[in-house]
């Protein structure tokens, strides 16, 4: 007889423990499969330590097929799911097959994306903090805007590359935050034009008070804890729509920023969004068996989907919450139940009661509450490492991490920053209204496409020239002649309405020219005095 | 009296350690600002180590604020020399800023770039080994070939992901394919279904021998030790083409690969071709003071420049080689001159005899010719090792570096693939005649453009459809329609000849025709049955 096959869809804390305890309960007796985007586990609670470079980014991660040696590992991507044929449906390889996995159990374990969409502007200018690329990127994105606050004579831009916002003020916002002012006080040092009273470390939370998920006594001391270090705390705030220099507050108030963390704002993903099973609240619907409503084989568990602690839920704590915590509590249920159905037992209802709650605020400093014990300062620091510590998969990764941490104690913060892939592609940037989106003698990294908003462009008079004042709006565009004669650009763009720009890089811009005949043509055919009097082709060097 | 300004433009090995040098001569007396595009100093030599995960990325560079306290270290990039304003024109920040530094000193130091314009298909589908992020390409790359060969159940495809080939047998090439045959081997553990044998490592030397700069017995030595572990050399070989699935050699030879390494191939820089200085072979032609020819206050070395080491030199050996070696040693005497000069001195002829050189070849063993004398094996393995380590700079770096050498040499090596951004933009793929461009049932990534070539569309018979068969060529293009209705490819194209296409980014595509109506009204008015018999609109599942 054929092993029946389950297949797990995702690699986060719910993919990886499911099939860990699986394995266990039945050692041979399936055949498991997990599809995971990438090929390795990420410990989420380490991504702030990694973006403020205490640990390194290997350590924070472990290969999906050293944790799970007996299961079929497959890096590719989710795309559907076909209930009748009883198959999952993902895309592989460079080529972007479409493979078809069969499988008599399915688990749903994706997780959630950040969605921004409430939030104007933010998903053009905001890091998110939910993968390993987004730690990455915070941390080289801080250390570009200290070097630039090094070098510049500009005050406002100065101001606006030492301002750092975090939204939300939650676990990961003030774990974020916390790594955030160590690292940026720690390496201060190496950029001598820079005060420390020039920083400005600010958390935006929208609630009466950060971390409500702890008792009101440790949220208070996180505070103080915060507030004694610099950071500012504005309570009772929320974030409204941001741009390339500003954060406009729900409040009105704005501030002068280009580095706005967001750690709130959660959805479903594009697959979970597309499958047609029972949702809520953009999470898939599960029965206390946590199996998926309608469906005996499909299973679900996690922030992917709406767990029920109670028979009758009604109220939002009826629900369990999308923590690792609970999600690894949740995943060893649903292999018992999986297990008993196959071995036809009776399933168990999933209930948990969690023993406590930990948070690191940085510099050696943590709140916990365990056991209905509150604990604060550097002995809940120390619970807090040790407990994650011992949570690592595998020795490696542990011995590696405590002596990481053991070194950053007396040796000198790294400020290395190593760059990504360039940003080539179609980007869009949103600009608030009264922005000045450029100004004089910038080269242009692109072509300029509105695509809603109204801008003016005005280059001043010279000698030989007028003024040239110009409104532009949707579907209209501007950098094209200054990218193909590569001049310094002479005019100044102004945003008047809030406006949303799509910038195509400059390289793309060229190639696509070149191949295509009817963009080709488009270009070549804009009349060119239409720029006549906004582009001086003088070189840069004149 | 105002100090004399020293601008370096380059944080290479040339760049660092003339400022160095100029620091430690005269102290305070000028003022030294170095010019780099990243904020940090690339231990070059340790690349290779750092894409098989020996080491970390950040072991490989230490930033440039702590190797040079007191110079002014500014991130931006090079664009232009003025000679008569006695201007440097650099790019600083987002906003792309121009901005004129003066100098009164200028050392151009900004190295080589990789120029593979006369390997046809190279600039699109081989790896290099210049920076960091080569490093780190690399080793993703080798993980997702590993990754996708055990778990396809296509034996070409399977063939083509275990066929890894290095272009070039110098020190770069060697070192590179001897840590890429260790990381292999000792991650192939993870890959239950691929099997030792199935893995082929490759190196092309156009050479009658690899690392024809040491003694000949070396050589053979370094070739006998790769040999034995499973790499295969071909000598007088040379490679003329690439595609995303074939490396043609010199000699006609085809190699079924997706992994070809470049370690040949060097060229000038676009800001070095720029400029209006005396150049020969894509280099800057300085004096033996290691003065730009023609200028008293430009001076060059290490790759950039062309440094004679005899008066009337004639010969390629009467320059000296561009190795690291060599360009500290010139950083030394071009800072000797240049406080010379200010203080009235005579200037001195560069020259220098090398003492020694050294390779690894992975795997505990290596090959050194010092003072005179041939090593080789582990004792040479250790003097590379140790060599490098004394050379690191900062006690940090050091104690880091070889504490992980230590861990790596008894702790799994770990697969994680920590993926970068991901590949937006318009990216060009060449095809060699008769190869399949992609097959059905795949999702498409991207508007496909034909920039040069012939192709072939073809669409099998079905019950209710005839044969579809159709040529395209330059400025054609498919994918749209598909990309539009989300659906998988239903037919075949096949490159009738050698091929250039340039793939648009689905994303890029889709924000592009959004925001541009010209773009939109193209595509808009392609007649819908132009490919009507191309596509089946049949939604995945189905």
């Amino acid at each position: 007889m054929q092993k029946k096959r389950i297949v797990i869809a995702g690699g986060g804390f719910g993919g990886v423990f499911a099939a860990q305890q699986l394995q266990k309960l039945s050692g041979d007796q399936y055949q498991i499969e997990l599809i995971s985007e990438n090929n390795y586990f990420v410990f989420q609670p380490l991504l702030p330590e990694v973006a403020s470079g205490t640990i390194n980014v290997q350590d924070a991660v472990s290969p999906l097929r050293l944790l799970l040696p007996k299961v079929k590992v497959r890096q590719a991507e989710v795309v559907d799911v076909d209930t009748e044929k009883k198959q999952l449906i993902v895309v592989q390889g460079r080529k972007r097959v479409l493979i078809p996995i069969a499988y008599d159990h399915l688990i749903l374990a994706t997780g959630q994306v950040t969605n921004l969409e409430s939030f104007h502007g933010f998903e053009q200018h905001s890091l998110t903090m939910k993968n390993l690329s987004d730690a990455h990127q915070l941390r080289n994105h801080i250390i570009q805007c200290l070097e630039l606050a090094d070098v510049t004579e500009d005050e406002v831009i100065k101001k606006r590359m030492l301002t750092f916002v975090v939204a939300g003020g939650g676990f990961s916002g003030v774990e974020t935050i916390g790594e955030m002012v160590e690292m940026i006080q720690r390496t201060l040092r190496f950029y001598p034009n820079i005060n420390k009273d020039d920083v400005e470390c600010i958390m935006v939370q929208s609630g009466a008070r950060i971390l409500p998920e702890l008792p009101e006594k440790l949220s208070q001391y996180a505070r103080e804890k915060l507030e004694k270090r610099g950071v500012e705390i504005l309570l009772h705030e929320g974030v409204k729509s941001a741009s390339a220099t500003t954060l406009t507050l729900g409040s009105g108030k704005k501030l002068n920023t280009s580095t706005i963390v967001c750690t709130i704002g959660n959805g479903p993903s594009p697959f979970i969004r597309k499958i047609d099973l029972p949702q809520q609240h953009g999470k898939i619907c599960v029965n206390r068996h946590l199996q998926v409503e309608g469906q005996s084989n499909i299973w679900s568990l996690g922030d992917t989907a709406l767990v029920p602690l109670k028979d009758q839920p009604t109220e939002r704590t009826d629900f369990a919450p999308p923590t690792a915590q609970f999600t690894v509590r949740e995943a060893s249920q649903l292999a018992k139940n999986i297990h008993a159905l196959e071995s036809g037992k009776a399933m168990t209802a999933f209930t948990f009661t969690p023993r406590g709650m930990l948070a690191s605020l940085g510099n050696y400093s943590g709140v916990a509450s365990m056991f209905g014990i509150n604990m604060s300062g550097l002995f809940a620091w120390l619970l807090w490492r040790s407990f994650y510590i011992a949570l690592l998969p595998g020795f490696a990764t542990r011995l590696r991490v405590g002596l990481n941490w053991f070194y950053d104690y007396f040796l000198p913060r790294t400020i290395v920053q190593v760059q990504q892939a360039s940003g080539s592609g179609c980007k869009y940037m949103h600009f608030s209204a009264g922005e000045l989106v450029f100004d004089q003698n910038q080269l242009l990294d692109g072509l300029h496409i509105v695509v809603s908003g109204k801008l003016e462009m005005r280059i001043a008079a010279t000698d030989d020239q007028q003024e040239f004042v110009k409104q532009i709006g949707a579907g209209d565009h501007w950098g094209e002649k200054i990218l193909e004669n590569q001049v310094a650009t002479t005019g100044v763009v102004t945003a008047l309405e809030d406006s949303l720009v799509l910038v195509m890089d400059k390289t793309d811009f060229g190639r696509l020219k070149q191949a295509l005949p009817s963009f080709r043509d488009y270009f070549d055919q804009i009349n060119p005095e239409r720029y006549s009097s906004a582009i001086k082709k003088t070189d840069i060097n004149n």
